[in-house]
């Protein structure tokens, strides 16, 4: 399988790792072979049809801050639409950040994939929450995959679970703790007795929160989270636009406190049911949602099976990275079994 | 797709009452048409070749105790194996009592399903814990399928997960919480401060552990679980004899208050690294795997895609039966890619 990769920041970076340590494996549990033939990031891209030398590209873009850089292979003037356009590939691995004011650059790289018949495997949350309903048709239309394990749950296989695990059965409700930064600042708040803002300031210096937090503390992630699952799982036409949300600056520690005294705690909850809402809600702390720290927590209520919970690192380059592996390994079983059909 | 039914317990039970109530959604969303040729209980079977009315059959096995009174179709001196051998079916599912010393009637039963050709879906642990090595082999050489997702976390997808949605990468270790009615014991002696017979009579009162309580209690049941895992996700040749297991009756009062002191409590671990354990062990009360009451748990660690934990009700009647569900879609779909092929 041909690959484009465009971003090459710490996914598209431990994204080209994996490919490296796990070449055999991948060889001979899955008869995969990929071939990444062009990298794109800011400064240009660097392009080879027979395949790049991953090792190599790495210590280039380390060393010179651009792929493009590559004295064989780059491609300082080429920008990432020329390169999908213009490169032949089977699939487009699409890890630029994300953006939620229009989707930009990603949505344009997802349509103009499409539109070469590429399949698309994304961790961009922002082209997903604005658009997934028409995506997905285009998707459909085109006759290619778009997959997205990795933009909920990072290397946790949230959707997965509740796609390829239920089989039969049908969900009828998710809640879920959506968002790590979030509920680290809820954790230090209700455990160490100190204020949002302390809280933030504390994330903020470990690096799990950003300069700008707001895509955190006011639900926006989680919100994005939460329009993907309810496509993608339920079946609902929903955009970002649908979602109520709420974010945590305004939770105090006396609501931590009186939470407390009833045997639970505030999290910042996103839940699917007739609505999608993301807001601080008080859950016991015997619920199985109630982890602690940067993890994720989704609930799924199925109608036969129970509830199950799947909790894990909503977040890092490695575990995205092992999603975006596991799409492409999706799509080329799927084509494998289309194909001969 | 024609299906032998051996043993009408709760699940065997719940299993007809899930066909009859999704038999429009199975036909539409699956293609699935499932047809139940024969059942069999203890007092015998009832057979027939189009495929037996579920609604009726259920009606006379509550109001007879045996399917084998049905007038029409009721074979009251017709065993299980004369079944499986001359009924012609593409699948058995089989629900009977684990037997752990034996492994019978089960093994027998999967035995004589796979030289007649037919694939097997069991919730059976017995067999498995004894010979999971060797029935995998047999099912090979018969060319069918052997699949058990119900054995493990009943309706929650352990095993599922373990196998669907970590493609590509490795599964290093595994623990986990098996059983729902030690860690109902446990997490009785820890909040109410009670001794561990104390909180095993109330166990028994409610209906969570049996008269005889030592295929819970002396940690059986979580060892056969973990047999199952062990050979299943982690490809080690493993049966019940591998397994070092030490059941709670030893846990005492005290110990839980140590671990408390420390922010910790004492639950029956399963875990596999290098050899396979079920013993009680101390955990944090933040670990994820760290859950009350009857829910089960189960931690993957993964290379690349980091710790998840899984988590949901362990037992159940529909739970197990939406497993024996999902198995016989599993075993359509692989058909259908593998005839095809």
């Amino acid at each position: 399988m041909r690959i484009v990769l465009i971003g090459c920041g710490v996914v598209g970076q431990s994204f080209a790792r994996i490919l490296i340590r796990r070449e055999a494996e991948l060889a001979k549990n899955y008869g995969f072979h990929p071939r990444v033939v062009a990298m794109v990031d800011r400064g240009g891209a660097a392009v080879n049809p027979k395949g790049l030398d991953l090792e190599k590209m790495l210590s280039v873009k380390v060393e010179k801050g651009t792929v493009a850089a590559s004295r064989e292979y780059g491609r300082l003037a080429m920008s990432a639409l020329d390169v999908i356009e213009s490169v032949e590939a089977e699939a487009m691995v699409e890890a630029t950040p994300t953006n939620i004011k229009d989707g930009e650059p990603g949505l344009s790289h997802i349509k103009t994939a499409f539109k070469t018949g590429k399949h698309v495997v994304t961790t961009n949350k922002g082209p997903l929450a604005l658009a997934l309903p028409v995506l997905t048709e285009l998707a459909d239309y085109n006759k290619v995959y778009l997959k997205f394990s990795g933009t909920v749950g990072a290397g946790t296989p949230v959707l997965e679970l509740a796609k390829k695990c239920l089989l039969g059965d049908r969900i009828v409700s998710i809640r879920g703790i959506l968002n790590g930064t979030t509920n680290y600042i809820l954790t230090e708040m209700d455990e160490k007795r100190i204020t949002f803002q302390q809280a933030l300031e504390n994330a903020q210096k470990l690096g799990y929160a950003e300069a700008d937090p707001s895509m955190d503390v006011d639900g926006i992630d989680a919100a994005c989270k939460l329009v993907i699952m309810a496509n993608w799982i339920m079946n609902k036409k929903a955009t970002l636009k649908d979602v109520d949300v709420q974010g945590i600056r305004k939770v105090t520690l006396q609501a931590l406190e009186e939470a407390a005294k009833r045997g639970c705690t505030v999290k910042l909850v996103g839940s699917i049911n007739d609505n999608l809402k993301v807001k601080p809600t008080e859950i016991s702390r015997h619920d199985p949602l109630s982890v602690g720290g940067v993890l994720n927590a989704v609930t799924f209520v199925s109608e036969f099976a129970g509830e199950e919970t799947i909790i894990g690192r909503g977040a890092g380059g490695m575990e995205t990275a092992s999603a975006i592996l596991r799409d492409l390994l999706d799509i080329k079983h799927n084509l494998a079994t289309t194909l001969i059909a």
